[in-house]
This record gives C-alpha cells, structure tokens and sequence, in this order.
C-alpha cells in the first residue's frame, strides 16, 4: 500500500530490459550514440516535430535547466502558487537562473485561471530597471492537485503569456498521466498548444530517472549542451539514459503505463467517495487528495500504508472538513495494484 | 578495438544484475531506502571511517558540488594545469562555486609538484580585497596523464595547503585504478594523507552512473543535502544509484574490475614499447598515452579502433617525437579484452 | 513641490562640504585612509559598539550584500510582501545570493506581526532536502507604508527569528527618519533588540551615495571585504564615500536632517487632512500616504507636483476609498520647505 | 611624492566644481534627469557615434557588467594573463557572469600579440559540451604594463576575435592616457578598430567615481538596465555620477588632465633613464615601470613616497637586473606635480 508518490514504484519491467539489451559492447559517451539518435527519433515521432531534445536524470534538473534556457537572469516566471518548481526544488530554478524570482499565483484546482494571470501581467510597475521582467510562464501538466489543463486552457495561458514576450514552459512530470486521461495526442496539447520548451518526464511514468527537455523550436536550444553539461547533467554513459526513455516511448509503452497509473487513482477516489471520503479535487490524472478521519490515518500507518499528509489550506468550498479529519495525498502509478487499492479503502473505512 | 575512454564500456555484469535485485517493491524516494544506507556502510567500511556521503550520477556534477561546498565565491581552487575539472567540465565548478577561479599550475606527468603548489602559495599580493583566496587544493588521482600520487605525495601537498587554510580536494573518478595500481589501502591514501573530500567515481570504473561525494568530517557536509538537491543532482528513485555504489564495492568488486584495466593497459603499453612506441608518462593506471606515426593511427582508424589524439605539448624531454608522430591516448576498461589489446598492437606495428 | 522620493532631494551642504574638504593632496584608495577610519568611529560612537562597517554607494547593493552573507544559496529570506527588497530591487538579493528565495509576508501597515511570522515559520514541510530553509528575517525600518517598529516589536520578531536559526537584517535605508520619530537610542532600535546585520542609509537621508553595511558581530563579517569588491562595490576613491558618512553623522546631523524631513511630513499629512484627505496609514517616518480625487491629482501634477501613485491594494478598513480617489505617496526630505508643503495642500484643494 | 596608484589623487577642480552646481534642486533619480542626457550626449560626441551608456561608480563593476551582458555563462573571456580583470577585481567577472572563465595568455610589453590569440583560439578541443566557448576578447587600454595598442593592433586582433564569433570589449580605465598619447580620435581607437563594449573611465582620470559601460551597438544593450540594477549599480542620485562624467568630458578635460599626467610620467621615466634606471617597458601612457636598488626603494620610503613593487616576473630581455634591484611601478595622474617627480628622482639617486 505505497501511494506516498509514484517515484516509489521501481522500473517498468520493459524498461528494465531495454537497459540490459543496451549493456553490449562500447560505444562512445556523452550522447553520440545509437540508442540517443532513437530516443530523439521517438520524442520527434511523439510531438510530430523536429524538436531539440537534451536528457536528463532529474525532474528539477530538467525544469530548471530548461526555464534557465529561456529566462534572463532578471526575469520572472509566474506559476501556481503550489508549483513542484515554487516549492519542492530548494531554490533549482533560481540558482540555475542566476537568480531568477518566481511568481506564484493563486488558483483553485492547483491550476492557474485566464483572468489570474493577466490580472498579474497588468500590474502597473513604477518604472523600468527597478523590477524583474515577466519571462516565463510554467504550466504543472498534471498540476500539484492532480488535476489537467485542456489543451484550450493551455491555449489561452499561452496566448496572453505570448502576448507579454513570455516563454511557455510546461512542468510534465506526469503529461503521460494527463495525456492518457485526456485522449489529446501529445502536439495538441503541447506546442500545438503555445508550449515553448518542455520538461518531459519518463521516471514517474516508470523509468529509473530520464527526463527529456524538449524545445520545439529547436534555435532556442543553442548552448544548453553546454548549459545541460556545466549543470553536471550529462551522462557519460548516456546510452543508458536515452535506453530508457526509447522503451519509455516504444510502442506507447508510456500511455498504457499512464493508464493504469489513471486507472487505480480512478478505482481509489471511487471507492474512497463510496465510504464517505470523496476526492477534494477532481481525479484526473494519477493523484487523489481526499479528507480521512485521523482514527482512519492510524489504522492505515499501523498496517505499512505510505501516503503523505498536506496541510488543509486552500480547500474547495464543497471539501467537507471535520475536525479531525485530515488531507492525504494518495499517487498510484504503474506498479499500483487493484489489491493494495482495495486494502487501503478496507482499511481507511474499518 | 575501443579505447577512447573507459566510460564507453557498459556495466559490470555484477552491477547490472544489482539494479535488477533492487528493482522490487516499492521504497521511498530521495535516499530514504536500504539500498542508500548499505552503500552509507560500504564507504564507510572501505575508507575505515564514520563519512558523510552524497550520491549524484556524473563526475562533473561530484567535484563540482565538492568543490562548491569547501569554497567560498571568492575562492581560488588550485589544480594541475590539464584537471579534469579545468579543462573539461565546460565550467562547472564556477558555474556551482559561483564564480569561483580556478589556477591551473604546471607539472610534469600530468602532478602538481611540492614546489610548484608553494611557489603559487607564496606570490605577494597587492592588498587583500582585491584578490581572490586560495582555498582549494585539487588533486586527481589518477591524474590526466595516467599517473599517480603515492600516500606520502598527497601528505606534502595536503600539508601545504591545510597551511594555508585550504581544504584539499581529490578527484577520484578513477581512485580504483590508483589504488588497485599502488596496492594502497583506502583511507591510507585518501584521508590519512590529508584528503578533505574525496569525488569517489564508480562509473569509469563499471557503473551505470554513480559517484559519492565523500566529506571525511561529517560537520563539513552540513547543507550538501540541499546543495545537491538544488543542483538537480537528488534522484528520486535514488535506491537505483545507492544499489550500483553498494554492488560495485561489494567483495572488492571494483578492485577487481581497476586491476584488470590495469592490467591491460600494462599489456597494451608493454607491447606498444616493444615495437617502438613506448608509453610518454609512466603507466601508472590505466592510461596509457604514445606516440604514434600517422600511418599507424590511420591503420587503426580503418579497422574500427577508437581513441583520441592529444596535442603533444608538454611531453616529457624522454619523449622522441618524430614529424609525423601523433599523441595518443589510449583508456582501457574492465571490459577491454587482451585479444583488443593485441589487435591493436599488430594493427599499429603492421 | 516634489514628493517622488527622498532621493530626488540634493546633498545636504553640510556633506557637499565635507567633499571639498576631503579633496585636499592624495590618499591611498580602497579604505585605508582616515576618512574611512572616522567613518567607522562615528557608526561605532552612533551604535555603541565595536562593529564591522562596509560602505557602498546604493541601497540595493547594501541590502544584498547584507543578506548574501549571512544567508545559504539555499536560504529563505522572510521579508514584508512590500519590502523594497521583494519589489523594487530587480532581483539583486537573489543574484547576490546565488538563487536565495525571498518569502514575502503579508502585514498590516506595511508590518510584519509576530504572529504571521511565527505561522510561517511553523509550516510543516514534507522533508529537508527539498525545501529552502529560513535563514534571514529582513525588517524595514521605516517600512514602505511609512510606519515603524517600535523596538520591543523588533524584539518579539528577533527573538522567534532567532530561535529559528534566522539572522536579523534591518533595512535601515530611512533609520533616521525612524529613530529621529521615536527618539530611540540607535543602539536600542537595532542590536539591543536583535538585528544581526543592519543596512543603514545615508542616501535618502541627505548623502550623495553612501549606504554602510553594518555588522554588529565582527566575525560575522569575515569575507565581506572581498564580496564587496567582487560585486563591484568597493571604491577606488574611497575616501570621497567615507567622508560622507563622516558628515552625515558629526553633530547629529543625521538626526536634523531626519527630522526635518519628518516635521514637513507631519505638516503634510496635518493639512491634508484638514482638507478631507487623511493618511491611509499612520505617518510615523518621512512619507504620508493619501487618497486623492483624481481632479486634484491633475491639478497638481499641471502645478508640476511631482509624486507617485500606488495601487490601492490592502489598504486598511478604516480607509475611505471613493471611486475616483487615487493613493499617493508623498515623500519628504531634508530638503523639503514648508511652502512646498502649503502649496501642495493648496492646490490639491483648490 | 604620491605614485602609488592614480587612484590616490583626488577629484579635477572642474568635476567637483561640476557636483556643487549639480546639487541644486530636485530632480528624479535613476538617470531621468538632464545631467544624465548631457553625460549621454558627451559620450556620443566623443565617439561620433550613437551609443548607449551606462554610468557605475567603479572601473570593476563597469568591467564586469559589460562583460557579462556579451558572453554565456560558458562563455570564456581571453585577456592578458596580467590583466586588471584577471588579477585584481577578486573574481567580479566571473560572479557577474554566472561562472564564466577568464583565459590568460603570455605577451610580451603587457599586450596580446595577434599569433598568440590565433594559436589559443585554434587550439584543437575534443568535443563541444565539455569547453567553455571563447566568446569575449577584452583588452586593456593602456595595458597593465603601461603601454598601447595602436589601432591598426586592435584591428588586427579584433578580426580575429569576430571571426570566431567573439565580442571585444575594451578595459579603458586609463584609455584617455592611451588616446592622448597616440593622439588618435576615439572612434578610430574603439569601434572602428573593433571594439564592441568599452569600459570608459573616468575615476582615474580625475573623477571622483564614474565609469561608463559603452555599448556602440544600442541593440546589444538591452536589459543592461536590469542587469546595472540588480548588481547594486544604479544610482538613485544618478545626477551626480552623470555631472561628473558630463564635466570630465566638456571641453576635453579629460585629455587635457591625460596629458599632463603622460608629461609626468615622461619626465620622471626621462630622468630615471639619466640616473640609471632606466624603464622596464616603453612609457606609452602614465605608468613608468623601472627596477630600483634596494637602497634607493628604502630612502623613497623614509621619505614618505609611496609606490608599489611588483613582481619582476615576465621582465623583457633587455631588462638588466642587478641583484639588489626591485621592480616598482609608478603611476602619475592629474594631480602629479613636476617637483614630486623631481624629487622623487633625487632621492632615488642620492
């Protein structure tokens, strides 16, 4: 019973296999290798674009170096308050910015509303040199709350970022899980709709640790192999990197891992609603938030179940919160199975 | 016939089959696993001594995030001319020390000589704002040039610059070979000779990607866990590194794989030298550099053989360079096979 | 009539003088001439004691360079939501500090209360390496709403900081205007109530440029020689900084000169609401804050009237905002005349 | 008998003339006032150029901003291994940009001789993400040996920088001693010799701190107001920096108070000769570089004069240095009276 993050989980088993059959022979390192050409050959058959494409093991790696890339040093990036960015990386985003601030905006839902993001792009400024330059906008594909944006949504974000001279960044640590759930092939919601670079997670999805920045236009990549490098993010052995994220995409490995991943959340929130504990915010990707009694959370501690608590800050006005109730966070993922969902529900409502 | 660098082998077969064993079940992300805390033990027992370490995937990203940490921003960081770390790191340690500098100093066979490190200590300055303060010392063991320093070398220089109030630092991407080379235990020429913190490379030597930074005195590691984190160097699934790290010093494995690099770096220099192109530095790990006429090289080329060409500066006066003689350097590996090694020869000689 | 900023204010004569005098025959640069050694007796004298004191020429550059020294790459700098440090200083504490995070607080008054501070400190979060930590406290005194903290405020806020491992910076850029107002000893209004590390501004005050870092722990300031002159910062010609403070604070002229600045304001804020138009906030420093009808706005600014107006977000309940009303800042200096004062409630009435 | 530094004269009668009639009313600050416009102007005129301009208050700030705004982070800065930006500003350089590495090359009379930038810049290198890029050309104006480079030299030197896709930046901290010596116009000398970022200073020429960051293609300029900020160097009283480089520039001050500052360094270089002690390096500028006995260093002392001495590494062939006989450096300025040198000499050779 393991819901404390899909980072819990270990390697899909084809991933696995995928590193082994690389583990033959030599070839030469830093990514001037056969197995990084296929990589980036899936990633262009994935967005249906010739994209630039640089490999990383980390998620904050990949967020940071990629908004580093498109941010001057006095620029902002604007995000949800509860941006993975804003609060879980320990200041990535900033010391790879050379000192870049980041912006966090209110938003119900963990996502950023059309009228929040232009009410914050409007404010008037008392002159030039004095303050930072809006530069960056960065989107959480899942967001923070387990919900998705609508390639339309993504659209209008984008249309007023663009409009300021912003870059679109997006946070996909889980687009797998938001693609799947959507059915919007992966251009559509993407470049198709305004994202300028993207961190394109696999190691939630599945994969040891590979994350893909991906610029779709390629120009604005130009120096981060050296950027990527002097960040200490390029493998030697890259062969073993870009190995994974092949078998990540190969055959949509990674949507049928996504959808599993979607589908024992879905199971959970169901059956969680069913004894009276239903979601906070909507399960749409792989992450439920839901209220449970304290009586409940011990039970659950007693018999091994991992989960993460929250502060019960910002609720949606229908959350119902009783007093000794308390905010979990429960993440499925590709390794999740039905019997642990089962035992969890069992066990919270005993 | 590949002998460009010892990091274009694969994984040792014993270190392939750990990520295997340790791919079960679910376990906490970021270092809060077993895998975590046996690989904890192993440095602990190799180096005979309570330390501190942090994994992290790259070289560049250990003595970076090393360096960084025993380093003010106005630091002077002083290496051999042709470190690693001066040459190809593409400026990471400036880029983590914030700016820091780092001297190159001459030296032959590719080490710092006593004099030369108090020569540079001793310059008069102008006046104490304006100059930046020597306050690394950096050794690499083996060092670029294949050699190594014996326990009592390092003693010297660590006592000059602990004189001096700097921190010593050594690089170890390939401390297996020095060690394996020199028969020297662990803490002997590490520690006990006054290494402050040590990069402690596993992936040249046959991991996946898995370097420890290794702080002797644990107090001086206070924060290296957010400088880490906030470098994008603290994988998630962190269990798959600290597995690689405990295989690999498992049953003396790694000494196991240096010595058979050694040994066919022995092989290959001994049968370079019998047919005229003798080794230009001492084969002191496994390295071996020589001169090559062109026709030779363009041989070897032919037939598939991979290895770089160096500029030939710097050699040693021993060194017969004739006009059409090429430098060369050639990095075996645990997986270089004598049958390589002797293909290459005849191909050279033929 | 001009109430943009203190700054636009000239040199007070007595410190216009205090240059001419000190360019008489030649001195060494950098701070080793008397001047400097005068400037620091006089910080000395002012604070009571012994204290380490580095000049710069701007606020911003005092405030960062304050901060990044007592702050890690990955500390959390707890400051007012409105604290010129978070808004108008183009990001310099965070390129200072190598990629710092500044957590604005929100406050009545332009305050920080104890008990926001201590909510904020009480956050759980979810594990260590991935969260900055809260290492600085920065107070403005006055604040950007005009106010100040009474010393037994400073204490209360200094002591919950303290007990959390923070320093304690004071951005001092308008002290005398503070302590001028609550006739407070400096040294009670600072390191007697727990501020570690003080900006303390000669520039609004009356200066050409002059701005002392002022370390009232001496050790705490190791290194700061040279983070000075590598931000750019120390002065070839020195000893023209120097005798600025030097005047600045012989025969409490600082003190004069603040509190003029403060008589005109209270005159300001005095007429302006005889005439209808109260401080939205208390005026305790240099700088009133109004409501003004549009009409008077134009009317002013057509006299010339130089000011600006803010967003009027989060002003207090007790203020009367009508639909054409604009909030102003309205600031005085030492060089502000009472006819200024007159003309301006004059003709905003008319 | 004041040669230490040009630095430890005072302020030209005409520029402090300039801040007492600057110091008159109000004005906006942060460079909107018409000192400013004028300062601009000045520049423009000098240069016969539409340029834009940026003031600071130190010649390392100025260096350092200017560089950063021309090169990545992984960009590496060429310049004289015995350049101010390499040796004397405490890595400032490499703070402000993020890391970048400064590249010292040998040349003779402290400059750069174009062979000696051809063999550096087509040093072979053995893949791209491991290199810093050569992306600035900085030379110094008169160089740090107190000679010039003519025109057709900058030229020369330039092209090749451009043809690798370098800036050139220009240190000018004493390039009025420079143009008043070879009498060229300063647009021959600059960008129309190459130079594409210019450290313009006006310190040690007589100012009491202002320097102006040059840039002769406007386009290239922007975002430096952000980057001036954030480093802590935008005047709030902008008008006086402005008032001093405005009066520095009227009625070519600035190459009158060079001249008289060359003459002094003639005359003493001129009698040094007919004592004995004749210059180390030709005396294109205000610098006389001369090795003294001993006994000649210790009467100046006792004297009262003050010089520094330097290292006699790196002297020409023709030096003759006798084993009691010091390198020193000699620097006159503005404020360098005829009977100073004089006695200077006297006392050397007594």
């Amino acid at each position: 019973m393991n819901f404390a993050s899909d980072n819990t989980a270990g390697i899909a088993p084809e991933i696995m296999a995928a590193l082994s059959r690389a583990n033959e022979g030599f070839t030469l390192g830093y990514s001037n290798d056969v197995w990084t050409r296929r990589a980036e050959q899936r990633i262009a058959d994935v967005f249906k674009r010739d994209v630039a494409m640089f490999l990383v093991t980390t998620g904050t790696a990949c967020n940071s170096l990629a908004i580093a890339h498109v941010a001057p040093p006095w620029g902002a990036v604007l995000c949800h308050e509860d941006a993975h960015i804003a609060t879980d990386e320990c200041g990535a985003p900033e010391f790879f910015g050379n000192g870049i601030k980041l912006v966090g905006l209110p938003g119900e839902d963990g996502k950023i509303a059309p009228g929040v993001l232009k009410a914050a792009l409007e404010k008037p400024q008392w002159g030039a040199p004095h303050h930072v330059v809006p530069s960056v906008l960065s989107l959480s594909q899942a967001t923070e709350a387990g919900t998705i944006y609508q390639p339309r949504e993504i659209r209008e974000l984008a249309d007023l970022a663009h409009a300021h001279g912003m870059a679109v960044h997006m946070d996909g640590a889980r687009l797998g899980n938001a693609l799947a759930r959507m059915n919007a092939p992966a251009d559509e919601a993407t470049w198709k709709a305004g994202v300028d670079v993207l961190s394109f997670g696999a190691t939630k999805g599945g994969a040891m640790g590979a994350e893909a920045i991906v610029f779709f236009d390629r120009e604005r990549s130009s120096g981060m192999d050296r950027r990527r490098k002097r960040g200490g993010h390029l493998l030697s052995k890259h062969r073993f990197i870009a190995a994974q994220m092949d078998a990540y995409l190969a055959d949509d490995l990674w949507l049928r891992l996504a959808r599993h991943a979607n589908a024992m959340a879905d199971r959970l929130s169901d059956k969680l609603a069913a004894v009276g504990m239903p979601p906070v915010w909507p399960v749409e990707a792989n992450e439920v938030f839901a209220l449970i009694p304290r009586a409940a959370c011990d039970r659950l501690k007693a018999k091994g179940a991992a989960f993460y608590e929250r502060m019960a800050e910002n609720l949606p006005k229908s959350a119902i919160v009783k007093p000794d109730s308390i905010l979990v966070r429960l993440v499925t993922s590709f390794a999740t199975t039905p019997a642990e969902v089962d035992e969890f529900v069992t066990t919270a409502r005993a």
